[in-house]
């Protein structure tokens, strides 16, 4: 016997609601109430269809028994006729699926499972953003030296650094709504798109065809629903999905690859509560490991996406299923890793803290030397010749920093040493007092972050559940 | 001295405009517009700088000689600075760039690149629509054999096939005018994205700062720019581009696929007209050359659609250039690509044609098969048992179809058969009747292209140029 | 509580002995050996652990408890150490795991594993290749149309046709021989890689260390192991393994989708024996359900690909979890997806058949154009002008396909026409003789395939279990 | 008239020898050089072609002037007939291509180009080893605190962590040779690769035929063709070339990462002599420009991998152009990109260095959190118990850490806790010495070091060019 293997993603990252929309099970049952949604609406339009099957069908259609199924796919080698038989079989009638092909039912619901999982995605993601727009809020003040080429560059804050990437989600965020609100049903088109096989059950009565159309739209909750298609609908249309995953996914890790970096700084940590404890045997090293984790969701996410840039621009006359397989693992798949992706950073912004005296000691450090613009300015103010002044700076600089790289020097004295240099017409406390007029270094950044949390905050009340709490991590 | 060697997708695919968009040549133009919008905001923010500067590098912009700053570079190592020093010796001045980091200019001037390169890809893609659209209208009432799993199915209409594809191009389009509506402009922010640089110059004066960036956004045509940001904009934007790209490529990419595979039914070809000679030891052999080098097309934004997912989520701290080589080559790469995609398909739906005879041919062939639905309907309203007609169809058509692959068979005879057999209780005279009532058998199909076609019309005032005639291609 | 998910490419489409390796039963059990192995070498070195320990190991080595172990895990937050507690109380001692790191246990676990998958997909792959082999020979003498660009050009065989593809599979089946010797296990090296743990432990006796690790690598049954490492063996061994099996993948790729063309001409089926019946509603429709499926896993090969692609290159320091996640889910999703794969294309070659009837009424269509070169050829050797000889044949050869194409004429004439065409001083009784030489129109084509036919047959001995029968597929 | 657009990875990146070998001057020259060595072995064979031909096109075969072939690829809408015609009006006879088709011609020579690209890139390759391997030896005495998760973990040497990197490169290197010497060409197979065209020529002679083959092979420089192919070698020969490129990439790129981390860290920098200057504006800061454009070139590789990943598997029947375009471009592409990458990390290591002051006063600051388990062992042997003696380094480790992170402290004093603690029964001075003995704590580094620097000279007589010296680069 094959043993049994679980989903890793789904039984290790993702969240039970997630779980749930693409659990065997939930499929089966959204299955069924597209089949009783169709009956009923024929039945409407005419089609003898008796209630009692319907309410039959109605009564068994949450006893789904996956192993009796599995035993009839065997059995037919058609996976969608042993779903009818072992509905029928439950009900005791023979009434569903009438005028439906295989993909009628399949591609439906699978779109249908996409939608449910991008609104939940979508509701999570403001959570990301919400309890980023307070972390923002909280760290507005708090002065960093900003890095660019991964070496100290300008002062910034440590709430812009952290609205920069949070911005950078607002986009994606943004855009997903477009998605989400424009995103159309392939609705029952038969098997070749032509709705031929429903439209005969109706007698070619076109206008009933249409009713019908419309009310499996509405039943599934879409706003509307393609005309032409053919066996399935394009498949490009779950390689744009699955984009936007990933485009939701590159704001949340380039922040854990830069919280990353900042740990190895020690600027800040994943788990911030004072007698925290790392390994065991090293009790100091606290690991990054959820923002590790985060990148690595991002690796997967594109392997999913590739897998359906595979599919996409490759449809044959009306279709066939070629696809299949690879929908199977990369649809799920995608939302399983971006849920996961998104849980892991929840907890992340839950557990995480700056170490707000490593971070002054750092700006510290560096101040003299990344302010040594407005240092020149003021020289220039005061006097100086412009050309004499900054060679003076550079210099200093670049004896400075040498002092502190190849020999002892941990103190940077620049200020010291410009204030002795008669180029440089100011006085040492002068500089340093220069130097501690934070909020010009820092230039517009509180301006930037305020911007970003009104961004954030006007949209609160689309999202009730901002506050959403993760499931603990393993 | 190493050998010149042209862009080959740039030389030999992509339009003259879309090469203009991304020559060198293009780009400095850009920058030295972007440069003196810049001066010219200041100036009137109270920047001293002179009226003659201005109109000096003004009169210079055009002036570009590329060997010269090529020179340049080689010696400073320092590709924007170079630039900056040519300009400047140009006009004699040196008042550009000032308060400007090399972001500053570069990361907007390729901004302005990708935007104008989808507003000229807006306006093609809308050509191909409208010829598309013209084909479907053409072909509406021509019937063919569709296909599932490359072997045929039920019919359809030429019409019906070809707007299938044509509206999976119609999602992705329409998505890109929302892409194009909101791009946001990275702006001028400084070397670690809080406008530190520029502050400065304009005395710390945020309000000028203001007026300053706003000037620049309208400068370049955007409607708004980032507010948090870092060294540069964030790379998603580049993937959430391209993705968009490929997104538009795939239903071009599907069709193509399609037309290959009909050609190779002699269904259509690409060179219709009467006389054209395929290659000249085979004049018989027309080859789908052009639809299979738009799926290579494919492939090939494929690659740079994962390049740029590589520099996505990746961003640390404030930024560096690890991304600078990989957009050097795929942005404009991609830009030929799909233009090169869209100037091939346009092509191809100029030349094409289809052979009416031969699909008519095949269709009379498969017929008794694809119909043999309504056969059993209109057996069953003729007092047979369901399920003995069912049996009796199966049998024949089991019969006929191993007789056509097993042996001499050329000719369908199923209708005979049927018949003549008495459990089918309707004569060959009325089932060749049934089969030639084509309106019943294609459904929907005329409703639906009906209701792309009245789409793409309602569409056709935005869009001036949709009779867009391509280059020659080779 | 969260559904239970199966890993829908095991359970649905791997072999039993594939998910044997990958289960969470059988690699618990692998690690529990190598725990012991390593418990031996180190008492032999001198460590101190009872024999009644090892022993108590030994037996309760297969007692998987996966539920105990989740529920431990949920509480350590930790998967190795539940691993250790687990098996630990299971034994009643604590010998296990001492001077080893988690990556000392997991990596060369998760190597192990790879190398096991990789000797079962080449043992298996090899079965292709002598099926494909005996289907080679079979066909040898089948004459066909070849195509390129999806149209007709010269004849060929179908054995050679079968040959080409194959020979693609036998170019990456070549290469994985050498991967799998070489390929090179991290082996015990501590937590940055310089065996500081394990060589304290035997207290720095530098030679037991080297024993110890000489006594794991054969204990895994690897050649060698790599000197330096950090916390993880390079991530690029990874990429490297599934690389190849995607190269393995290409060429069965390749031949169905050709298997898929050609069905769409009714050359072959994927369903070959007599009065079989496609589906219910159409009963001669015959879909190449598994070659789809075929091109299907490729596609996902390649997105697993990509996944390791992103952790390729991206080592930081001494290595991180990083990649944690994404080799969970790639690694056993690469080898179920080449396993189903070749279970799949097993499966075709099985069941699939080439209708003799119909490729030789294609031949008949196309010869007289495909052959119009010999007919030439032998046209000037009796006399004509070369040239003049060319256009006639091009006269008529166009004559005669846009009548097929554009009227109604179905069989091709234009041997009579040159027959009778004084330009061509040969008649048509000759032409047709000299169309019906088909030895001379293939070429070397028999050469050609006999020499597969040897290489896979002198390869046969390696591979006992070379008439591998796939499980049933659905 | 289009604007002339280099190409970029060609014009700022690769070296001169790699544009040589793609360049169209250069491909032209190896396609007349494989028409002649045809047209010879063609003569031999009893063709009847006149030595005077064969002079006149030797003479002119330099004579390449592509200005006048685009003009006839203009005209003629061929490549290759462009090609031939030009060659022949040079020459002034018409002998060259018989029997061909233009895939004899174009896949040949695109692998001889690749072909040559490869030996290019094994003996640069081995530069890179060869200057690591010095690096390695240069630096293996020089502790440095080894980082997993980005954190300080345990020591390591800088030598250690060069070979690291360095391995992971040699293990590519390894395969690469694999890779060339068992590289097949696809050889004169003509249209459908049955070699009906060549064999037709020399009168169905078939020793003959093969006798041409093989002289081709030889005239290539190749070990063997390919027996059985279509139109076209197999796509996945390109793809398993770029993925073996990849691979190369790998280890490189992650040393780059690293560089970049310790950059960050101030431990090493890019621009290592004394004086150097980083920018005019802020001297002191040196980034690591060069090793981020080298992660940048391994996505670069990724996206072209992918290209080739696209048309590997998609083979149609005998073959087709769709692979045309992409190869156009990836191939070269990827070419430039990893000899580009070489030669940036050549320069990279010719410019970097360590700074060994900061190096060391980061190992002091950490020495005792990572020799803790030093101290815990000593203290168990001096008496105390294990868990008591645990729980105290445990306790005043949290301490020491929490200070420097929450507090002032920038002094590790771990030590002397330590000693004053009566859980621990030895001294600070003997804790102090006990971190002192280095050898201890770098364990078996030197050994793994020193087997790479072995490996790599072995291999030393074999690449008599190791001492390559890069272009500057810009």
């Amino acid at each position: 016997m094959k043993p049994i293997i679980n989903d890793i993603l789904a039984s290790r990252y993702a969240s039970q609601k997630m779980c749930e929309i693409w659990s065997p099970t939930g499929r089966i049952i959204l299955e069924r109430e597209l089949w009783i949604a169709v009956m009923k609406a024929q039945k409407e339009l005419g089609i003898d269809i008796p209630q009692d099957a319907i309410d039959a069908y109605e009564k068994v259609k949450n006893n789904v028994d996956l192993e009796s199924i599995n035993n009839r796919e065997k059995e037919l080698r058609h996976d969608v006729k042993s779903r009818i038989e072992e509905f029928c079989d439950l009900a005791g009638f023979e009434h569903i699926h009438k005028g439906m092909t295989s993909r009628d039912l399949t591609d439906n619901v699978e779109q249908l499972q996409i939608l449910h999982s991008l609104k939940l995605i979508q509701e999570k993601y403001y959570s990301v953003l919400w309890s980023l727009k307070g972390k923002v809020k909280e760290n507005s003040k708090l002065m960093l030296v900003a890095r660019t080429h991964n070496v100290p560059a300008q002062p910034t804050t440590v709430g812009k650094r952290l609205a920069m990437f949070s911005e950078e989600m607002l986009l994606a965020f943004n855009q997903l709504d477009d998605v989400i609100n424009s995103y159309p049903l392939r609705g029952i088109k038969g098997a070749v798109g032509t709705q031929l096989d429903q439209l005969s059950l109706l007698n070619g009565d076109k206008n009933a065809m249409k009713k019908l159309e419309d009310s499996i739209i509405k039943h599934l909750g879409f706003g509307k629903s393609l005309n032409n298609v053919g066996q399935v609908y394009p498949r490009s249309l779950d390689f744009n999905i699955v984009s936007n995953l990933y485009y939701l996914s590159s704001g949340i890790s380039s922040l854990a690859k830069t919280i990353r970096l900042m740990a190895g700084q020690e600027l800040c940590t994943e788990g911030f509560k004072k007698g925290q404890v790392g390994s065991s045997a090293m009790p100091h090293k606290m690991n990054t490991r959820s923002s590790e984790r985060i990148n690595g969701f991002h690796s997967i996410i594109n392997g999913y996406l590739n897998m359906l840039m595979g599919i996409s621009g490759d449809q044959w006359n009306e279709g066939d299923v070629s696809c299949s397989v690879v929908r199977r693992v990369a649809l799920p798949g995608s939302f399983y890793a971006i849920d996961g992706q998104v849980e892991t950073i929840l907890t992340v912004l839950n557990e995480m803290g700056f170490y707000e005296s490593v971070i002054n000691k750092e700006l510290e450090k560096y101040m003299p030397f990344v302010g040594s613009t407005a240092i020149l300015m003021e020289a220039v103010k005061a006097g100086a010749g412009r050309e004499e002044a900054h060679e003076a700076i550079k210099e200093h600089a670049v004896k400075v920093i040498e002092e502190m790289r190849f020999g002892d020097r941990t103190v940077n004295d620049l200020s010291k040493r410009l204030g002795e240099d008669s180029r440089i017409p100011i006085s040492e406390e002068k500089i340093i007092d220069l130097l501690k007029e934070e909020e010009n270094f820092i230039a517009l950044a509180n301006e930037q972050t305020e911007s970003f949390v009104s961004e954030i905050e006007n949209l609160s009340e689309k999202y009730p559940n901002r506050s959403y709490t993760p499931d603990d991590i393993i």
